[in-house]
């Protein structure tokens, strides 16, 4: 296979979103787990929503929002000041543990991140986990306006990479973004991290890896 | 208020999506709750991402294919036979205990469903609960081949409802639908079924209810 380009999710693929548990704890004891999890489910269901009621809101605000909806649930006070401070930490992802080695040695690969994220919340994200050192490009989907699995997304990103999608390796632990992408006509590996699944859909990935260090080997 | 014609979600609105849960525990003892509401979860992600990645599917094919996905999450093995028996129960949803009567009551009004489900699957569901004595119409998405909340959705029920969206009167339990009907403009009632809650989406209904008979209050 030829591979031109790199395009890696960031959220779930190199940087785990569950490393907020400590923050949510030291709020509220033992309550991290469950609070993450519903976080990460309606922050993706909300990016859906918004699109198809064509109400485009950055991904920050949806976070937020998401957020907040989770403390509810959960029924956790929705104080600003703790809601503040646990935006801070999605600021502060964990990189996973083999990314920044492995990105380095894709170095000579244009390796780019593409991601549902807006800039203003990427660039941090990226600086904190000392990744901007192994990283050529970021690409954030607002400009089109629209979140992935949207098909113009994945259109947008193309265009900026400036690849045919048939010579990009997009690389994403996330069910719904290997099917699509594959849909859209990317070559894609997906990190199936922890208990992630694929989802049912019909699509599936071109490569199943345990992690980035293994796209290394794929591309060697 | 003027409310020339009421549309009413089916799906968790009119008829209980968990009471699935005593056939699942009839075939996994004890795993009826937790099964249904991953089941219940990724049938509607799964709604949302094929209209986003442009590929629809029927909604009777998704919610097989979520069946699937929850039984591989929860480690059952995904038996054909077993898979088609609690398909079979989609098909004889419990209506909730006051629909049948208030549905009756609202005669006189335009009672029409508008939903997800594709005709195949809504047909069997309204006779086999009962309902088909107290509707005037069923409207499924499938012509439009998107689901809610994109916004061809609601203006699909509009054009098939004769009605301007702000004489339809749209009664959902679902946040998600609450938030795309309220986008789109109709009138919107909530009902909050059990510990449902709002999304976190910047729309609020018109009108919080605790069951179908208080829309028959609003409407008297």
């Amino acid at each position: 296979m030829t591979v031109r380009a790199l395009a890696l999710d960031a959220y779930g693929t190199l940087f785990d979103v569950h490393s907020v548990v400590e923050a949510i704890n030291a709020q509220f004891p033992d309550k991290g787990p469950a609070l993450s999890e519903i976080w990460r489910v309606k922050q993706l269901e909300y990016t859906w929503l918004v699109t198809l009621m064509e109400r485009y809101e950055s991904m920050w605000s949806l976070t937020r929002a998401s957020l907040v909806y989770a403390m509810k649930r959960l029924r956790l006070p929705p104080d600003e000041a703790v809601i503040d401070g646990l935006m801070q930490a999605y600021l502060n992802l964990q990189p996973y543990p083999e990314v920044i080695e492995a990105l380095r040695t894709l170095r000579g690969h244009h390796r780019a991140i593409f991601s549902n994220g807006n800039p203003e919340m990427l660039r941090p994200l990226v600086h904190n986990g000392g990744l901007a050192p192994v990283l050529d490009d970021i690409i954030s989907v607002e400009p089109v306006q629209v979140f992935k699995p949207s098909q113009r997304a994945y259109r947008y990103a193309e265009q900026q990479l400036g690849v045919p999608a048939e010579q990009v390796l997009f690389v994403s632990s996330n069910g719904f973004d290997v099917a699509g992408a594959k849909t859209f006509g990317f070559q894609v590996a997906w990190i199936q991290r922890g208990s992630g699944q694929l989802e049912e859909l019909g699509v599936t990935p071109d490569h199943t890896v345990g992690s980035l260090s293994e796209v290394v080997e794929l591309l060697a």
